[in-house]
């Protein structure tokens, strides 16, 4: 049995939002024990994430860490037809992930403990962001 | 139900190949309607990734990208027996995907509009790649 | 059908461990032909890999690159409340894999030659590490 379901994010430009709740909520509407639970980004210049969920200043390191190797207005990008953080999107998306695959186990995506499921969005402006939730099971 | 087929590839050396024609066959032809599909590499030096499909300068910043983080010849690395680009390959292969994992909806992967499915091949020769398409639903 | 198992890895520290052979025996004892394996981390300072099997240099020159790219002791490090490797852990963990989904055929997972799967612990420390292996086919 495979049920699917589409999450609309509205994101408030570079950042991490939470997705947890809503990947569970979907889960749990699909009624199975056991199986699969695939998250999908439809586009290239936001990602997923399975990260700590405790301590914000993670998102604020993980933040810094991506600005050092792949920094905004990088005069080595040629792909600046959208601005600066245009081609940085793109590299952080490719190195990060477009899907996650999680199992489920007694009704719920089996995470650890201090897992959280995250969209990364990584332009600066606001973005309508499309998220799919496949369960199978 | 499950259906596999396997893509062959001969890369004319490091670049991207687009597979999404190929991918997407392989499902129309599995004829499931809601399901998942499975996007495999079987190399450590060759990988798969969702990428932004209308610019092929997005391709030529991700290899400069590469490049800088991974250099060929770069003294750090000590598996240098096929090269200075058998470790680059290895390295960029872990940073990007081995599989990709592809929420199938209306008998198609419902990928974004920029959303492209796309061999990576790290290695500069030509290379003979296969990748395996396993389609559930 | 899908089963579903846990293995459990304590670690001596920073380093990949290889297991490949617990994930072939749970997808040989799943019992099925042909089907999908999903081997998923329940931490964010673990990951997964599949990575070149046969030269130890691999893993010796991933943990150079990684030891560049996110070093421990990174003054730009604010999240340090766990020591020096806290955050680099988790950096390296966002950019490689939470969880890997590999192709069944013939009853097991269909890798390639030199395709090796790979716990690769990020903090210094030991720890015990769980990992879900789903099997559905």
């Amino acid at each position: 049995m495979t049920t699917q379901r589409e999450i609309r994010i509205s994101t408030r430009g570079r950042g991490t939002y939470d997705l947890t709740a809503d990947v569970q909520a979907a889960v749990r509407d699909a009624g199975i024990d056991v199986g699969m639970c695939n998250v999908f980004v439809r586009h290239t210049s936001a990602s997923l994430m399975l990260c700590e969920n405790a301590d914000p200043a993670v998102m604020r390191d993980l933040e810094t860490f991506m600005a050092r190797i792949a920094p905004d207005g990088d005069p080595a990008n040629t792909h600046t037809a959208e601005g600066p953080d245009d081609m940085p999107a793109h590299i952080r998306s490719i190195i990060t992930h477009a899907d996650l695959n999680l199992p489920v186990r007694a009704g719920r995506c089996d995470l650890g403990t201090w897992q959280g499921i995250y969209l990364w969005e990584h332009r600066r402006a606001p973005h309508r962001r499309k998220v799919t939730v496949t369960v199978t099971g």
